[in-house]
């Protein structure tokens, strides 16, 4: 285990099993091969050739589309192919901030389209020394469970802006009060393509660095976080470069953080392929 | 002019006008076509096919490589292939600290190899706001004269390690005592392709950041900057939207420290796209 091993567990994927998803002449996502005879199944939502999947012009409104989407989604999932559904839509589109239309959050793998997510991490500084608050999920999440998570982690759901998710997942999940979610600070975003068995994830998440009070104390309020500890910088370091404790797309963001802030050092003999890896 | 549009014009090549370069099997550089026949006159050094460029085999240490492709270099020079030579040794392997051969820093781009260099953003902070010290390049400079440029920036030769360049480069372009040199922190890189007249330029920076003290005046030894100033964070950033006043390179550089501090901001349209450019 090193921290290239979760840049390249993060980015596993071979797109010759997949053809793209078209809406026109733009690609909005990836549908994996044995699932084509599936969306075929929907000739009024989409046309599947040998090499695409093309989106039926005639539906050319969001609200069509969505709802036209969603009669494939609900296939996919009564024949197993996603997990249950989580009632959060997503927004497809070419680039952030587009919404052609609305996709549920549980089959976006299956459509290969791409999803947007925000991890914040929490720290306090010791004089030079850095220290994260690490939250452990609870053993019974659907996913993941037991692992250690970024201090707030979250998708992005369609309805709400980026700065509104920020925080409503800062106070639901770290009770974090606005006016200190106010001080959180974008730096960038962290990207990767990951096959799974019935998808892609094309997933983008958006980092935010939050220095935190010497004496706050993050409280969870969903239910989501077992308990939350606050560990040295290297600690968390030396975790992630010999396990997989962390919840895989965790590692990511953390890697980024360590390298913006001077922790990972262009002496690491993987310097240049981390920098380079962590927007595939 | 855009953000976005520096990246794209770091990033302009089509690599069908090259073959690859290859040592054993591992690709070192890319050559342009119509050098081929020039590559080809040294028969003893590289076997030229249709395909791709192999080194021979038989050279097989670094010091009989690198003479070997010195000539190469020479010729290249002499037919008007490259700059003038700047007895500069750049080290050319598979990742940074390899160095299977040097080759003189005026050929690199004819060779395609890759090249590495450092570049530091000195700043200080005003209140909440940043201010950047921004040096003018001098009129009579071989390369890119008069253009703005990045506090310290400099070529990464094969003969130090990038602590001592760093060191030296300060030094040199700044007047920065190795005291303050030691609190800069490394940030992470910037990469980019980009194709020139005679060949392409495979270029990683190392970027540093590093926070002055207000009473510290930069002063260049080395005769390469005309003057600094310290410009508002706001104006380095409208400058470079807006314009083509820097040199090409150093605007990557910029808009990633501007993504790092939260100064670009994730509501910008191209956010995302200017996030996954900065290391192509």
């Amino acid at each position: 285990m090193s921290f290239l091993d979760h840049i390249e567990n993060c980015n596993r994927y071979n797109l010759t099993n997949f053809v793209p998803l078209n809406m026109g002449n733009r690609r909005v996502g990836w549908v994996k091969r044995p699932l084509i005879p599936y969306f075929a199944a929907f000739p009024d939502v989409v046309q599947c050739d040998i090499d695409d999947i093309k989106i039926n012009p005639t539906l050319d409104t969001p609200a069509v589309l969505t709802e036209a989407m969603s009669r494939i989604g609900n296939a996919l999932t009564e024949s197993g192919f996603t997990s249950p559904w989580r009632h959060e839509p997503y927004a497809v589109g070419t680039r952030f901030g587009e919404c052609l239309f609305e996709l549920e959050r549980a089959v976006v793998p299956a459509f290969g389209t791409r999803a947007y997510g925000l991890h914040l991490t929490g720290f306090v500084r010791d004089e030079a020394n850095f220290l994260i608050w690490v939250p452990r999920r609870t053993l019974d999440r659907l996913t993941y469970p037991g692992e250690l998570d970024n201090t707030v982690a979250g998708g992005q759901p369609a309805q709400l802006s980026l700065a509104e998710n920020l925080e409503k997942e800062c106070a639901e999940e770290a009770g974090l009060p606005s006016e200190l979610v106010r001080q959180a600070r974008p730096v960038g975003t962290i990207s990767y393509h990951l096959e799974i068995e019935h998808g892609l994830r094309d997933d983008l998440i958006f980092s935010y660095d939050l220095e935190l009070p010497t004496d706050f104390r993050p409280r969870n309020c969903d239910g989501e976080v077992e308990d939350f500890q606050l560990w040295p910088a290297d600690q968390v370091m030396s975790v992630i470069e010999s396990t997989d404790r962390f919840k895989f797309n965790c590692n990511l963001v953390l890697i980024d953080f360590f390298i913006r802030h001077g922790l990972i050092k262009p002496s690491h003999s993987d310097y240049t392929q981390l920098c380079r890896g962590l927007n595939s």
